[in-house]
């Protein structure tokens, strides 16, 4: 299984007019904090890889991203473990691990067909939209990115538009200096 | 608050008589399963540091030790946090961290007074006794010390019994070669 995703920059209130109009279903709201964390011996920019307790709701899940595994698309290995949020926090700090960043967004999810939409509003990044399909197989993937690429085009989006910066890349980008 | 703990090696069919006739009650069985695992950017045995998975009844704890805060009692930081085993073992196996050793033991716990008695029959080990009493204070140490000691006396063992080895350093010394 495959997961290819497309970002965009879209302001929600127009999203949410033509969500309407493509009769997109809500499927749920998230308030999400990431916590990014860097190793004290590799560096998780250069080898694509990501360490990051998000919290929604109360819970917090452990997860590991692993390098990207081609150039096309953000196929990734991917590990989540609930964990409690405080006490994993200090045992990677304790481990020598450091806080490199927090994405903070809130989230709603919609169902458009067999493409997922998220709204998501990030703090101090601002309003954008991600569209989402799983395909079976490597096969299905450039078929599948065209879906994506025509529902964006309902938005008034193209490939040009695709962002291809995480949130977190953008936040340590926003407060670099 | 000073966790003091001493074990000794100790037959349970004797220990068992013992902690009848001074009228201990048993609190609880557990079969636990320890994965310790190895940083890659630093030598846990020389920062007398641990980096655990403990199984027990379907359920998993991960848990950080820090050294030892003294040179006269065990005291150390501990932070534990639940997790689902399979993947935060492949969270870990990804960020470089490797399988250093695995205990498993039968730990039966007892409660005699203030003082906690643990019998652990430890695969390839053998078996073994452990007393442990919680002090409130340093001024307290030298008191609940004597107190476990008085205790071990009547299972027919001393100071010089006692074995600061942890369990794991034992296993890894067994199949050193």
């Amino acid at each position: 299984m495959i997961e290819i995703e497309v970002k965009v920059r879209l302001e929600h209130s127009k999203a949410r007019s033509i969500l309407k109009t493509i009769g997109a279903v809500q499927l749920g709201v998230e308030s999400q904090s990431d916590i990014y964390f860097a190793a004290p011996y590799r560096d998780f920019a250069k080898t694509d890889e990501a360490l990051r307790i998000r919290s929604l709701d109360g819970k917090a899940v452990l997860t590991y991203k692993g390098p990207k595994l081609d150039s096309v698309s953000k196929t990734r290995k991917e590990f989540e473990t609930p964990v409690d949020e405080a006490t994993t926090t200090q045992i990677l700090h304790a481990l020598g691990f450091s806080e490199a960043g927090v994405v903070r967004k809130k989230r709603e999810v919609f169902s458009a067909g067999e493409i997922t939409v998220c709204l998501d509003a990030v703090e101090s990044l601002g309003e954008f939209l991600e569209v989402e399909i799983v395909a079976e197989n490597e096969k299905e993937l450039e078929t599948s990115r065209a879906k994506l690429f025509e529902l964006l085009k309902q938005f008034g989006a193209g490939e040009k538009d695709s962002i291809r910066t995480s949130y977190l890349e953008m936040v340590l980008e926003k407060y670099k200096d």
